[in-house]
């Protein structure tokens, strides 16, 4: 009975700043490895990683992001759903597994899969005393990311994580989350649009607080305006081309 | 500089078998509180839980799972995909944000951060005494899940999570995984399948005697025999169906 994992989850925050202190092989096995014991479905194993040391691939992933820190870390992995492997084995049992890859329901298993892998790591690696972030930002061109990683067929890299010592002068805090009581429901979804709607706007509040006393007043916006924001441009359209295109979601 | 979280990580096996002490609602609110200080793409904040308490709700989704222990747990999460809250935020801000919810993109957001969530519940859980396991058998029959839960458009269950103390003859151990060398790649995929079948034929050697030695030699099956068998049967096809009907992957 510990709360110690309690406590280390609740003190997170994405750190995009790092001192150019590279990870050693030994450090990114071992993340690999507490990765690797995350729950996976069916035992199945979908998630391979690549672990990014060479400058210019790391410079065109950059340029992928548009994120510095994609560059300047102490580590970069990227995240892989990987049914080549399954691939073989279908060629040796000679049983047809490639719907299983194909299927809406085989993207699920391989995304989930890498998720659960990336944050067993991300934990570890906050435990160690680095930093993290995620980023999502390499899927603004997955096509580009396939040839700078030589992704073969039934890989998808589904997001990328930079790992690091946070920079002296990084100095981020923990993100306000939406209200316990707006993301738990008990028995059924309590799909009550007013309260929400009341839920969202003191939790708008304290968004704009948040970023208010950070920025010295210089940024507001609340949760609800950065989301429509987002939301309405950054649209990723392409996803289903470039899903199909490495052999998933097709079924 | 900590190696808490690495052991831990390391020690993880899924428990299905549980005492029937239930979590008090004050722990499963400190789970779900240390689930949402998870990365979360965006900000955007794409999850929802459903505590599943009812006794006849957890039958229910016990028959779509045909597992015992999605009813026979200390607790029961079911972890939901959820733009419903977005789609709020999209009438009261008038953008057009729904291309967003109904994308394939927005379907691998919706998932990586239930994911992420979730795992940074299992591992408070498994802290604090607790065993774990994923329900994505869930996902056997979602439309009849959704009627369980009452879940709206633009929500998704993606899986569950039963929770408890594990029961006195609970005698799980953690299962050989991949080899490391299989799994990490250095800068490209290095798609070499001789090597690759090696590896595996290693492994399915380490996965059989792993089997014969907890069960006195009654389980002998290696781990491609597993996959090909697993992934030649359950194909779930009507995955696409059932995410499109809750408004998701349609675009």
């Amino acid at each position: 009975m510990s709360d110690y994992v309690y406590h280390l989850a609740k003190q997170h925050h994405s750190v995009r700043k790092f001192k150019p202190e590279p990870l050693t092989r030994e450090t990114v096995k071992k993340l690999i490895e507490a990765g690797q014991m995350a729950s996976t479905s069916s035992y199945l194993q979908t998630t391979s990683v690549v672990g990014v040391e060479n400058p210019e691939k790391k410079a065109a992933l950059k340029e992928v992001s548009g994120q510095p820190y994609v560059l300047d870390n102490g580590y970069l992995l990227i995240f892989v759903i990987d049914y080549n492997r399954h691939d073989l084995v279908n060629e040796q049992q000679a049983q047809d597994m490639t719907t299983s890859f194909e299927s809406a329901e085989g993207l699920l298993v391989g995304t989930v899969d890498a998720s659960l892998m990336a944050q067993n790591i991300a934990l570890t690696a906050e435990d160690m005393g680095y930093g993290i972030v995620y980023l999502g930002s390499l899927r603004n061109d997955v096509t580009r990311v396939r040839e700078i990683l030589d992704l073969p067929e039934y890989t998808f890299p589904i997001f990328g994580m930079a790992i690091g010592v946070p920079s002296e002068d990084e100095n981020g805090t923990p993100k306000p989350r939406l209200p316990f009581e707006h993301v738990f429901h008990v028995d059924t979804y309590d799909n009550d649009r007013d309260m929400a709607r009341q839920q969202l706007a003191t939790y708008d509040e304290t968004v704009s607080d948040y970023y208010a006393e950070r920025t010295d007043g210089r940024r507001t916006e609340t949760w609800s305006e950065q989301v429509a924001n987002f939301m309405s441009s950054k649209q990723r359209l392409e996803m289903k081309d470039w899903l199909q295109e490495a052999g998933f979601n097709k079924k």
